[in-house]
C-alpha cells in the first residue's frame, strides 16, 4: 500500500516531508488538506492529528504527525533507499545535535520570517517591519554559528547530507525570495550550503510541486 | 572517563539530562555553570556550546549540546543500562511522535508559565497575568491531546516510560508548584501519568538535586 501525506503543499512542515520521500525515491499519494476551508479541524483529519496540523501521514496502519517524526521515521525504515539522511553510531549523536538546532534555534526565527514576508502578503496582510527586523537580529546569530560550523564539516551534522540539513529546506525555499537572502549571502560557508542543498534534484521536486496546485 | 554536564541544577533543559542519566544509573561529573555570571558566554563554554546555552556535556572526546540531542544520545548508545527509554521498529516511529509534541506544542506554552511563575518570582521580577493566562489557555488544549492519548496508551509514546514522557519531567517539577497545577489535576489520566513520573526514583533525584547547590 503507497504511502499518504495529507497537506498543502504551501507549507513548510508538508514540504519537509516531500523532501525526504524524494530523496529516498519514494512513491506516495498527495491528499490536500485546505486550511483556509478548515478542513484540517474535521473529525476525518483530526483522528489523523488531533492537534489539527498539517502534515499527517500513513503508511499502511500506521499513522503519525509531526513533519520531524516522519522525516525520521522515512529515513530509519526506508534504509536501502535514495539517500541514507541518517549515519550510524557516534556520528549520529553530533546529527541528533544539529536535528535540535534546527529545530530550536533556527526554525522560531525563520518560522516568523517566512510568516511576515511569505504568507501574509500571500494573504494581502501587511508585514510587521519590526518583527522582521527582530527575527532578522536573532536569524543572523544562527547563521554566525552555523558559518563557523560548516568552515569544520560539509554538511551540519557531518560530511554527508542528513535530516539536520534536510529539515531547513522549506525555510530556505521560502526566504531566498525575501530580502532575507541577504543574511545567508553574507556567509561564504552558509551560501554555498544553501546553494547545494538547493541544487538536489530532490529539492528542485519539491520546489516545483507548488506550481501544480 | 566519566560523562560530564555543565549547567546549573535549575535549569529545566540541565534537570531533563540529569533525569535520563538518573534512569541509565550513569555515574557523571557535575559542572556548575553561572548564568547569572555569564559564565555560558565565556570562552571555554562557547566551545561546547556555541550558542552558549546551558547544559553542554562531555562522554570522552564526544562533546554535544542541545538537552534532547543528549538525552538521545544516552538512550541510544547505553542500552543495556536502566530503564531502556526507547522502543524498537514501528512503536518507535510513534514515540518519535510524541517527542517531538512535547517540543512543539507542550514546551512553548510550558516554558512561558515557568518563566512566569517560577523563575521570574525567584529574581523578584513582577509575574506578566497576561501572558500566564494566554499560555494556559496553550497548554490546556495540549493536555486535551494528553488525555485523550493517555486514554489509549500507558505513557504517551507507547505503553512503556520513554524519553516522550521523561522530556517533560523539568517543566512538571516546576509547574506542580504553581496554580498551573489545576490544569493537571483536572484531566485524570494526565493527573495519573504526572503521579506516576513524579514518583519515578530518577525523578525523586532530579527533584532532591535542588536543594544540594
Amino acid at each position: 500500500m503507497v504511502m499518504k501525506v495529507h497537506g498543502s503543499v504551501l507549507s513548510p512542515p508538508v514540504m519537509r516531508v516531500f523532501a525526504a520521500l524524494y530523496e529516498k525515491d519514494l512513491e506516495f499519494e498527495f491528499i490536500r488538506v485546505s486550511v483556509a476551508a478548515r478542513e484540517n479541524k474535521d473529525e476525518h483529519f483530526l483522528a489523523l492529528n488531533p492537534f489539527g496540523q498539517i502534515p499527517a501521514f500513513e503508511d499502511g496502519d500506521l499513522k503519525l504527525f509531526e513533519s520531524r517524526a516522519i522525516t525520521q521515521y522515512i529515513a530509519h525504515v526506508y534504509t536501502d533507499k535514495g539517500t541514507p539522511l541518517v549515519c550510524e553510531g557516534k556520528p549520529m549523536a553530533t546529527v541528533g545535535v544539529w536535528l535540535e538546532v534546527e529545530a530550536h534555534q533556527f526554525d522560531p526565527a525563520a518560522t516568523k520570517l517566512q510568516w511576515e514576508l511569505v504568507y501574509k502578503s500571500m494573504q494581502g496582510k501587511a508585514t510587521d517591519a519590526a518583527a522582521v527586523e527582530e527575527n532578522e537580529a536573532k536569524l543572523a546569530k544562527v547563521l554566525d554559528v552555523y558559518e563557523a560550523r560548516l568552515s569544520q564539516s560539509k554538511y551540519l551534522g557531518c560530511d554527508c547530507y542528513t535530516l539536520a540539513d534536510l529539515h531547513h529546506l522549506p525555510a530556505l525555499i521560502n526566504l531566498m525570495g525575501t530580502p532575507v537572502k541577504k543574511l545567508f549571502d553574507a556567509r561564504p560557508k552558509v551560501s554555498a550550503w544553501v546553494a547545494d542543498i538547493m541544487a538536489r534534484p530532490a529539492s528542485a521536486k519539491v520546489f516545483a510541486l507548488r506550481y501544480q496546485q
